[in-house]
């Protein structure tokens, strides 16, 4: 008698173990599910140009974008960018004469600004100048690992590289410094915001830049940058490579 | 004492039920989170154009595009495009004469061809002329609905749509009778492949005549696809909106 309770409990109790994984399961599925369908189509959106302008995340994406950044997602993107970027560069005939080019941006297309970004919300908050300068000026910002690797590879293959970014001339110094600092050497020429270019959308300062290159004579084959405004435009490369971002948008 | 062993026996019972939980979910999730960040990246390389070309999903995305195609997320990033277009399309001054134009392709933008993917393998199969063709004639797609939301609001909002697509004038009758059996009415103008198109690439010819309609005065304001092809080239709309389709690519 006894053990028959004993084995009534038993079965009370691992069904009211196992009802418990099922109902907890679900329930806890249903509210990351819905927020990860929404911050998926929402990453879809910025990631394909259709949401044009946004300044910060969704508030309920804000653990989404940690995870994307932090985890292996990030990382695999970026990755596979690179990997589709040297398929094609490896089918260019280069003329031998050092004129075919490939113009890459730099934040978070060569250096990612992630400890940064960390430190300060993953894109929920409103960009900061002031610190974000000051980390800038840090020189520290790593290498995006893929990105290393393929302009390592670019050189070799003998393409001249142009660094073309947003930032400003007067950012001159700790750009290379922290260019250096991350692995990168021998760039053809890397290209600021002068005075003339300031107050210009990035997308029209980047074609305009891009148009000189060509108007020197160089082809450009191939662009990679995390931003629409680096790739979109006018003198265009023949072959364009969008990066990740997920956490902030350059007009 | 036998209650003692019968509270064992429970012990051990529930354990190895709890231990198999565990021990089945990290192994079936391993496979999964690998194949699922493997097809994610594949994913983001073929929506933004990064891959270039490609003429098959790759073999272990199958699943993935299966369950995109057919769950919450093709619906959800369709849905969420058509907002995104809505949105723009609300901030457009109407002139009163008749020039404000908009660029709709109609396969997997319009109108969803799933039903024949759903039978040809998801876009793992190669391309078949004849039996896409046949299932063309059939003039039974369905409307994509949130694009037939967007396009009946675009109408309403005074702008002049414009269908071009990639299919050839012999299937003018055919897809005439397949948009008006799914809903959509009132176009300006239905833009299919003459002649003298055969052989172009898709961003030529869309160029091409998205130039003409520029010529003849209409004013593109935006410009919706599910294929790059449709949005960049040149005479490109003010914005483009690039809709979903990680089933296949045209170039």
């Amino acid at each position: 008698m006894a053990s028959l309770h004993a084995i009534l409990l038993c079965l009370i109790f691992t069904t009211v173990v196992s009802q418990s994984i099922i109902q907890i399961s679900p329930d806890h599925r249903k509210i990351r599910i819905d927020d990860d369908i929404y911050c998926e189509s929402w990453r879809f959106s910025i990631e394909t140009n259709d949401a044009g302008y946004w300044s910060t995340i969704p508030e309920r994406c804000l653990r989404f974008v940690q995870d994307y950044m932090t985890g292996d997602r990030y990382r695999y993107d970026s990755e596979l960018v690179a990997e589709n970027s040297l398929k094609f560069a490896k089918t260019v005939e280069i003329s031998g004469n050092g004129s075919d080019a490939w113009v890459f941006d730099i934040d978070e297309t060569l250096l990612s600004n992630l400890p940064y970004y960390e430190l300060n919300g993953f894109g929920s908050e409103k960009f900061d100048e002031e610190t974000f300068d000051s980390w800038v000026d840090l020189a520290e910002a790593p290498a995006l690992p893929a990105s290393l690797s393929l302009y390592k590879e670019l050189k070799q293959l003998g393409f001249k590289i142009f660094l073309l970014t947003g930032r400003s001339e007067y950012q001159r110094n700790v750009t290379e410094k922290n260019l250096l600092y991350a692995g990168f050497t021998g760039w053809e020429g890397l290209i600021l915001r002068g005075p003339s270019d300031q107050g210009n959308p990035a997308i029209v300062y980047k074609s305009e830049k891009r148009a000189e290159l060509q108007n020197e004579g160089y082809k450009i084959h191939g662009s990679s940058g995390d931003q629409w405004s680096d790739l979109l435009g006018f003198a265009v490369a023949r072959r364009s490579f969008k990066l990740p971002n997920p956490m902030y948008y350059i007009s």
